[in-house]
């Protein structure tokens, strides 16, 4: 959301109009991966997400907004997708779409520019393969509150967080009753960043028709322009290996990001190098 | 089309390029929709649409333009649609591409903030299932042209409107000669605006293969920044409802607005509330 | 690449953010083509054609950036596609995505505001069906070097240009050797503007598994806004009859150009006309 339009008000003569905003913000990667498992080892990879939002006030001091994604990859064709709509105001922000469920946000770090997978395991979990159309988020002082649900299937989610400044900590929970589903998961995360350190775990445990339980966790030192990364996850389904991997990131600057890792996921050994762009 | 990109010239240092400039628009919605008669009686509706649109002047003072949609809504994936090419002069405007019938604007009012349907029953008449990929439009004074065809399904339209000041009339034609049909359809409408009320209706008499004929008709009233709607429909087709419905919208300032509507569409009561974003 | 966003920092208050820019370009046509073998002899041709651009500069002088396309035409559905990421210095241009292979530019001009054909069968064997993922190009000088790869199924390009001022000569070769294929095509062309004309030929020599050879020249003149075209294509093919047309272009001004082309492609008479136009 880093670049805005101009309204024609300002600069055009078109006046009359409403004073809403629209914005295009974008990111991007190229680089190569290996998979020590693959049929080819090592493939290019290459992506470029675009987002269109637009955004305005409305007369009350609401805030409104809405939002969608055109992205493409290495895929055939690229993607029109990820729409939102919201209004925020003091009571919190109420967005409908395209949202994740409310214990979405737990994780670990990954490694590497594009991410080698080191944390899908062990997050496999934490939403309990429920969905959402129905997001809101609101804070009282330190104390961050998520909920959300599907407005058909029943599915449901809540996160609370705790900002004691240096750390944090969250725990949610998400509960699955769509299609015949009867399955929840609750999660809890600890995280916080003390001068150049930073260090993060999570646990989900999951319950009901698949009781499985991972955990992941992550460390980071950052000294100058380059961050290093440790990540380690798993779950104690049964002959499922334990994920781990160390990536390295260097700021270029201007919004371009030098990233790589390499690591063991699923027992694989995998790496990947490239660039990371922001724009 | 509110929001104008500005052209490199005038603002960064790429001078020597053609003055024409490209601009996004957009507009969003979100709420509930109540349907008496479906599984999910309550759903969430949300949508976002972006359009892109590029425009510029000839020399000579011709201007041009080509314009798509960027829209996504509660489907797996968003779509680019309706791509549209103009050249405009004194002479009128012409357009090709995924352009309407020119019969398309007969109708009468829905109610709702996504619409709950009140006028599809009656409006599903007046292009006589014609298509068209070219369009001109002019004005002759007071008295607006427009005309529509296709250029290999021999389907044309034509539309004649006559704006008298407070209120304006409109009568047209819609012929559907188009992969074997023998359809036609006759539209005449008749709407003003005197004050604070608003009354418009029309009709529309089909012809050749299927002969239904249908109408509607409606009021509006606003006070201050609420707007009240009384939307009436129907189709003298063997067992067809009439279908009516009753809406409210409340600007709220900025590009949002904030509305709902009750009715009967089909024999079923149906009903919305939501809020539209305009940027 | 025309029109730039400008980034919020300079005009919105939302300092801090990379410097990165956003922009969109964009061109659109439409016409009339005429195709005497068609079942619909004359038809309708529009489209549309945006792209969306990010890019930036690092701290260390390298620049950078990512694209895609945004486009519609007669089709019932646009596409989001041709995505590419690039990092550009003095030590060359290396980019990864939708990108061409290096053999792509060789070719001769075809005619017409869309294009009758008149290039397409003696451009079809110049890339010998190779594809690529990996692009790079550089300069020494007056010598331009562009090599790609598919980084998956084997094939490779390479160009070698050098331009001598007021002409140009190029060499390349392109290898396929994909999915079983075992093909390959070497192109030589010249090219030069002397004054109001503008000359253009090249040949190309298959080799490997198809032995077919191509080739295609053109000639250009320019008198003010008007520009005339004659091209000229064919292949030895058994049976593929020679390619020929003439056209003219008249640039309105502002980015729209009025162009048309008349020929024979394939043994069928062709025709198009319409306008183009650039944002």
């Amino acid at each position: 959301m880093k670049n805005l339009l101009i309204a024609s008000t300002a600069l055009v003569a078109s006046a009359g109009f409403a004073s809403a905003d629209i914005a295009l913000d974008g990111s991007a990667n190229m680089g190569v991966k290996y998979n020590a498992a693959a049929a080819n080892t090592t493939t290019i990879h290459h992506e470029v997400d675009f987002g269109i939002s637009g955004s305005g006030t409305t007369d009350g001091g609401l805030t409104f907004g809405a939002s969608l994604d055109v992205d493409d990859d290495n895929a055939a064709l690229g993607t029109v997708n990820d729409s939102e709509v919201f209004v925020s105001g003091a009571f919190g922000t109420l967005t409908l779409g395209s949202v994740d469920p409310a214990t979405d946000g737990f994780g670990s770090a990954d490694v590497g520019f594009d991410g080698i997978g080191v944390d899908d395991d062990a997050e496999s979990i934490k939403t309990a393969g429920s969905t959402a159309d129905i997001h809101f988020s609101t804070t009282f002082g330190a104390l961050g509150v998520i909920v959300s649900a599907h407005s058909t299937n029943n599915d449901a989610a809540v996160r609370l967080s705790y900002n004691f400044g240096d750390f944090s900590a969250s725990i949610g929970h998400a509960d699955n009753s769509g299609a015949g589903a009867n399955r929840s998961a609750t999660s809890i995360q600890l995280g916080g960043t003390f001068g150049a350190v930073s260090a993060n775990a999570f646990y989900t445990d999951g319950s009901g028709s698949v009781t499985t339980n991972g955990y992941g966790v992550d460390f980071g030192y950052t000294m100058g322009a380059t961050t290093y990364t440790i990540a380690y996850g798993d779950t104690d389904a049964a002959g499922d290996d334990a994920d781990f991997g160390i990536g390295v990131a260097y700021n270029l600057g201007g919004g371009a990001t030098l990233a790589g890792g390499v690591g063991s996921v699923d027992g694989t050994n995998v790496a990947d190098f490239g660039i990371n762009l922001s724009f």
